[in-house]
């Protein structure tokens, strides 16, 4: 507790010194567009603490970190793609996964300990992160605006939970009971997620306590790093080995860290990276959990794709925090291997069902992608890490990858079910997946390992965090959408900048830059690598030297109501995939601008009587054309491509020798692609992302 | 029994009647070229029944059995593609399984309820089936040659088993003890094996019978139909149901009818295979075990891929005893879903591991292909009772494939370990199964549920079995090798037929026809589907109308020694999938004469670093250059075709614009293929059979 203390005296003191906290509810300047505002409610954070650090994570003090996070609230998303979204998240997903949560007995696991409860045990061993990954998700969203109701209930859920603390400070409401003996034994660390659900608690009572100013849950949190875990377990000749069977916590200590300033817990979270070398762990352990060997001696991506994502992401916190270059060249490492051999269009990963693993590389199969929303979720997380450390667009290319299309996959457009996996080839009738109901949906409303839910629902909550960064120099632009920015400069001038847009439907953005008094710095502006040519205006003259895949810097003096206009090229892209991938050999994908397209048998013409995308080409030097229809899923663009269908080939049989002249009967169609984002929202359907093309 | 001896007495008279049973050790005629039959043991036959019915299924009295089969020993397979196979199968595989089935408690199993054992149950609930199906092996092997020390081995292991048979007639070494109140129950029926194990017990042991007169085995199965299951089980309202839960009764039941002509077990047969009404299960159960609902309302093959092939075996069987229309209608649908949707390019079925099942059609994923040895097996034993009850070669082509490819590449070279699974890709660094060890072997010796390696040892030492079958006007020669047959024609003269041939590695096949006595009847020679342009000489002079696909029919007045020479197409054919078949899009498969080729990283220029196959391509339209290598793989036609290996796209990235002009940078290298059966005798080994092709 003292440690928490000095902290928060600490950030005090540091936000004191730098500028005053009130910029953070300063009213728009006169001659803002404010009555545009609509999308989302401007925060007035009267119930909460003053703290400025409120990002996705805090980096402000961070000495590694070459971009700094702004705070949630300094983003107000307007009216565009991304409200609609935000809004569903905050008013039916969040609310809906609170029922599913409870209805599912996961706070009657905290209840039955305090004596409130007499239902027994019900989830699997990590259950307890759920609740907490959906307080870290109700943190990021009351960050963005009062919700007195979702507060209110929240309260009460911490405060039953805190008191099933036990005096020396564990918690945990699976190992009980006749399971105490088990606690944090070596065996019960490798699968048992203790570990795991402290980390999702810390992040949880953090987002919260950044929301609120309320401690009651984050002190708890630290009440188990110190009373429990730093005097019993660590490197020293008394202290027991600590394996991160599901890597999560280093991530999470490392912010307790950045928010109380105690160096224990970056420590900590070092040490668990390294692995300890007293315990000996099997091969099978290491690939799969991601740990138990010096985090800095892996060279691939390997194993279970949400642990070696959530292990990155804590490495790559780490070296914000220490520069130790052995973490930066591993991450780097590893940051190839992902781009080069691992990542899926949709910038999904995780390639393999068994063990919910990365496969070999280039092994990127499509209807039995596992691709867990998870995952890509973990992938973003470490990309906007990697971004922090380098000001680098190759990384923010990843996050705007997964984002639109593998992330936004995860949850439906009603935000009320989610896809555990995203496959890139869906047949209803198929069974190779536990996940699908009999009917064919992939999409669920409760998983019992519900672990993508609550991670997609903090995902979206804390979206306006991923927009802008600063850097020593200026502003970095990361993101498009309707937005407004309120922040200010490292040198303390004010800033205001109002993006107008219809991102990512159009390439055209505009930006007016306003700082509170003009003067010079570097406006950079993401270049995304899909952008062939990309044109860059300031105050309506264009500006020279502009490279795709890279932050163009704008350096002048700017004055209020300086404008910049982007115009990214929103061809649409047919992609081939490296001749390694073998599934995707002879196929296309379609992408334009950050959206990846997909087929779904529902939109085709002769798929009226069969639920089916078999037969189905491309014609490959032909035309899209583009077409927004505002009545179609909640409103998309949809592309339209010549192609063929020849469903049956029946009558040449299965195998026929390649020599024969004769070609199936093949009929000319206009193909229907939607954003692979929005599939599966109109009941069961076929569905393919990468879709054969016929020979020229 | 009174049934049973009722029915060696028919086999006698029925035997009598028509040929002396002394033919069946004729010697060799004068001329015949006797010195070279170094191939395989003449039987003599001396310690055993006088029976000729010793084929694979006896049909010598079946009704709608348009061919009747031959005895194993009319058989003589001699030096040449199948002679090593089986002397493998006889001096390995049927020793060392034996050696195995003992080591892993198998015949404890029986031992501990005579009180011969202390050890322990040991193996999965059907284990008892794998002793029987061995029993079958050893059976057909004592068919084709003396082997007293196996005989003696058996013998003893049968006095053992039948000990433990209960007064009632129950026989089970897993349904004992405090499970003996789960016998039969419907639950139990549906997942136990208790049928299962009998019906292997029924066929096992009539192998046995028939090749040894010893009918202690026999009579142990006889006693568990007559005694336990026909007063207590079947459709008389004070009988309990049954239900197939692994369908393989049907066609023992149908075999011991032929044996003993107690037409109860036939009836008996078909009221399984209709399923009973009074029973009901879940659609899960009646797709899964193939059973439960009437045969004759299956539309397409689903579910367990072994269960299926057993239950049309049985259905076949049940239909060549009683001519049911409807039965035949049902199992041509199933054939034609069979060819047109779900064979594998080697004969395999069985797409997917979830279930150990059929797919949907077209579903043929390469590596993820179960393609279960046994299935295959199920194959070509279902297609052989289809060519009998027809005598069309569109079953035999059926058989060849899988015999030379998908159940021949079961079983490793040296003959002592097994293939469970049998994929058209492998990566041996891949973990998607089960059946593999860590260092990527998929051949294991042994595996807990060891159904395959016994199922192969039977297939492998009935082989002479499929060779021929007479017809009312005649005599079919199915498949082609070294060998002699000694057997008559249906009319009684004695019929001799020498064929010389390096099939399948040459086309060429010389048969001598000698009949005892010169008379007209046809000769039908089966022209494979594979063969585009096939030549019939009968002594000397080309005959017309050969048309591939069909047997050839030959009437005209045999004399001995005539000759027959078949001339097939063993130009090498590059095979496309039906464009449905969505892993196969854009690749070619290899296949010459009968075999089926495969790439192994092993025999590629430039894999010597690296267990991949990544980035191979074939050009489509060269030429393959064949040559037959002594010194590898025990002798194996080797393919080498021009292609190219692009290993290393990644300077252009995971995805690229399919309009950039520049193509990855390609190495022309000359593509080695070696037989598809040969695959996984060298180590672990990554091996595809479908092969990307470049574009024109």
């Amino acid at each position: 507790m003292m440690k928490y203390l000095s902290r928060r005296k600490f950030i005090t003191s540091v936000a004191a010194s730098v500028v005053p906290s009130v910029i953070l509810r300063a009213q728009p300047k006169a001659g803002c567009v404010l009555s545009l505002f609509v999308g989302e409610q401007k925060p007035s954070v009267t119930s909460r603490a003053k703290l400025e650090e409120t990002g996705v994570i805090d980096l402000s003090r961070s000495p590694f970190a070459k971009l700094k996070t702004l705070p949630i609230e300094a983003v107000v998303i307007q009216e565009g793609f991304w409200s609609k979204r935000r809004k569903t998240n905050l008013t039916a997903s969040i609310p809906s996964m609170h029922d599913e949560l409870i209805a599912h007995g996961r706070m009657d696991n905290f209840l039955r300990l305090a004596g409130k409860s007499s239902a027994p045990q019900r989830g699997p061993v990590y259950s307890d992160s759920d609740i907490y990954k959906w307080f870290e998700a109700v943190g990021f969203a009351l960050q963005s605006g009062d919700r007195p109701e979702l507060k209110t209930a929240t309260d009460a859920m911490i405060h039953d939970i805190v008191a099933v603390q036990e005096p020396g400070g564990y918690m945990n409401t699976y190992y009980v009971g006749d399971k105490v003996a088990q606690r944090m034994l070596y065996d019960t660390q490798t699968t048992g997620h203790e570990l795991y659900c402290v980390g999702h608690m810390i992040q949880g009572a953090i987002a919260y306590y950044r929301a609120t100013g309320d401690t009651t849950l984050l002190d708890a949190g630290i009440r188990f790093v110190d009373q429990f875990l730093l005097p019993n377990y660590g490197p020293a000749k008394n202290q027991k080995g600590i394996i991160a069977g599901h890597p999560e916590i280093e991530m999470a200590l490392v912010e307790l860290y950045r928010t109380t300033g105690k160096r224990e817990y970056l420590d900590l979270a070092g040490y668990i990276l390294h692995g300890d070398d007293r315990i000996t762990l099997r091969p099978q352990q290491i690939t799969y959990m991601f740990c138990g060997i010096p985090f800095t001696s892996r060279t691939k991506l390997e194993g279970h794709a949400v642990r070696a994502m959530y292990a990155c992401c804590g490495a790559t916190d780490y070296y914000l925090e220490t520069g130790d270059q052995n973490y930066w060249k591993t991450l780097n490492a590893l940051w190839e291997d992902l781009t080069a051999h691992q990542l899926y269009v949709t910038g999904g990963v995780g390639a393999r069902e068994a063990g919910e693993a990365f496969g070999d590389a280039y092994e990127l199969p499509n209807a039995r992608a596992y691709g867990e929303s998870c995952a890509a979720i973990g992938n973003m997380m470490w990309n906007w890490r990697m971004l922090a450390a380098s000001g680098e667009a190759r990384f923010t290319d990843v996050i705007e990858r997964a984002l639109y299309n593998g992330i936004n996959s995860g949850m439906s457009l009603d935000g009320k079910t989610y896809c555990y996996r995203n496959p890139l080839a869906f047949d209803p009738s198929g069974d190779w997946r536990d996940h699908e109901d009999p009917e064919g949906n992939i999409r669920n409303r409760w998983y019992d390992t519900t672990c993508c839910p609550p991670n997609l629902e903090r995902t979206f909550a804390s979206l306006p965090g991923y927009f802008y960064s600063t850097s020593s120099d200026g502003v970095y632009v990361h993101l498009y959408d309707n937005s407004e920015m309120t922040w200010r400069l490292q040198d303390g001038n004010r800033l205001k900048i109002l993006q107008r847009t219809s991102y990512p439907w159009s390439g055209e953005i505009n930006l007016t830059v306003s700082p509170e008094t003009p003067s010079e710095f570097v406006v950079y502006v993401r270049i995304p690598g899909w952008s062939a040519k990309s044109v860059v205006e300031v105050n309506g003259t264009e500006v020279g030297g502009v490279k795709r895949g890279e932050y163009f810097a704008i350096r002048r003096f700017w004055s209020a109501n300086d404008k910049i206009v982007l115009n990214l090229d929103m061809s649409t892209r047919l992609l081939k995939a490296n001749p390694a991938v073998n599934e995707d050999r002879g196929r296309v994908a379609f992408q334009r601008g950050p959206i990846v397209f997909c087929m779904e048998h529902l939109d085709q013409s002769g798929s009226e009587h069969a639920m089916t995308l078999v037969g189905y080409t491309v014609e490959l030097n032909a035309t899209t054309a583009t077409r927004f229809n505002a009545e179609l899923l909640e409103g998309v663009m949809v592309l339209s491509h010549p192609g063929a269908v020849s469903r049956s080939a029946a009558d040449k049989g299965l195998y026929y020798s390649a020599t024969e002249t004769e070609k199936p009967e093949e009929k000319a169609v206009t193909l229907k692609l939607i954003p692979y984002y929005a599939w599966a929202n109109r009941g069961p359907a076929a569905m393919q992302v990468w879709i054969p093309y016929s020979r020229a």
